[in-house]
């Protein structure tokens, strides 16, 4: 869809931290941002690896620059995160994300996504979420029955007041940010973490800046199709489908079941269908 | 998504005859075709009776305009088919696609669609369709088993040999229409046609130009979400949905569901809804 001139410019900065197992559900997901912002001049901002391949990097550069966006990627010195252990399942990537303020200095507000996300509406109004006090995140609760059993034994594990926020999506203020982040504090909370946990990074998101993160509709930002019932229930028979076409801006697969390695039997993986489908229209031919 | 320098550039129009009661999906429709068909510069042809009113034609070419599209009007003198006998439920702009050899002079092909479509992938190789012989239109016979259960009384009724072509996707040439169409045969038979028919206008293409159509597969060209199971049958397991999310150009959504009407059941229906919501992003706000 070519911009409108009825569309708002805006920018748009998008953080991921992909390896190279996630190039395809990457470029879906831009192709779904691309399709539903319109007037949005989007930036990918890449925190990659020390060991990460460059050409891997330039080929996903040059798919952003066939739908229309750019991609900047910055390394990340290893050295950053020396004293965090790392495994072969919990990668030193998974951290990435919460260094990003002090490894992006040039934009004010940037939005992460997870790669097994699916952007069907406008991310602008998460962008511009109003944060107060000591704020500088944003980010969602599941609202699904397992989150609400979770929730107090969370709070205790964890030293948590308020809910159990999935980081599958978070809007970051850096200015807010660089007040709040410690590397050091990243990093010792690492450590203590390889102890065995089951979402290594989410917990350190939770543990550390869970206080300071704004509570956003999951429903809106961070939709888990899992739970397309327990949504329409809660809400009384208002969220049904259409109404998760019409607002819901992030859909979020967060489940074993991947979208690009399953046939769509979902009217949500159907939707991932079609952005499969264009995702293949922008590759190299 | 902007045009992708990808993309190669090239012309589609697209041939409609909506009046006000379709402006909706239409527009639903007229979205699909930008999403999905990027380096096509595309005009909207539209062909409107007298009556119609010109403050309709002015928001629906602005509607267009903000989606990157051209609407091109062209209005019927109703002298054309003064002998047609027309109802109300059969009204006379139901036959301006097969006058448009006659009307339409600047461009050589059209995409006609019926507005109850939803354009998923692109049209281009539609348009570009070989024809031999005689042929001047291109069209699909469904494949369910209700039409192979007619096509041997269809082709008794009307004189035909072949299938029975769904009319809500045609290919025309127009060059070699004029070569074939007479406007006297049309109102002729259409005089003859008022004595009870179920589908006056698709009867009517068939009796007087099946012969001179060119057959394209309905699983590409006029998908009935309704047959879903039948062509997965048919193929032998392989039309299944990721396979129409990849392949299928035009979905038909010809029954009397209307998913602009219902709430989203099916995943064809889900991807209605997506292009609804993207619909609504471009209206006046």
């Amino acid at each position: 869809m070519p911009s409108s001139s009825a569309a708002r410019p805006h920018r748009l900065d998008v953080l991921v931290t992909i390896d190279e197992n996630y190039a395809l559900p990457f470029k879906v997901m831009a192709c779904s941002i691309m399709a539903n912002n319109p007037g949005a001049r989007v930036t990918f901002r890449l925190l990659q690896g020390d060991g990460r391949s460059p050409g891997g990097v330039a080929s996903l550069r040059a798919y952003c620059a066939r739908i229309g966006a750019e991609l900047v990627a910055t390394r990340v010195d290893g050295r950053l995160l020396e004293s965090a252990p790392t495994t072969k399942r919990y990668p030193v990537e998974m951290y990435f994300r919460l260094l990003a303020p002090f490894l992006i200095e040039d934009v004010d507000r940037l939005i992460y996504l997870d790669p097994d996300t699916l952007v069907i509406n406008p991310l602008e109004p998460l962008a511009r979420t109003r944060l107060a006090g000591q704020d500088c995140f944003a980010a969602a609760c599941h609202t699904g029955v397992p989150e609400q059993i979770a929730k107090p034994i969370n709070n205790v594990r964890l030293h948590t007041e308020g809910g159990y926020f999935n980081t599958g999506v978070i809007l970051m203020d850096l200015p807010r940010a660089r007040r709040v982040v410690r590397i050091g504090d990243i990093s010792e909370y690492v450590s203590s973490l390889m102890r065995g946990t089951f979402l290594p990074d989410q917990d350190l998101f939770n543990a550390l800046y869970g206080r300071h993160t704004h509570e956003v509709d999951d429903g809106l930002w961070n939709y888990d199709p899992r739970s397309y019932s327990q949504y329409l229930v809660i809400s009384g028979g208002q969220r049904d489908f259409d109404w998760v076409a019409a607002n819901t801006s992030v859909i979020h697969f967060c489940g074993s079941r991947k979208p690009w390695r399953s046939s769509a039997r979902t009217r949500f993986e159907a939707l991932y269908a079609h952005y499969m489908a264009i995702e293949r229209r922008y590759e190299r031919r």
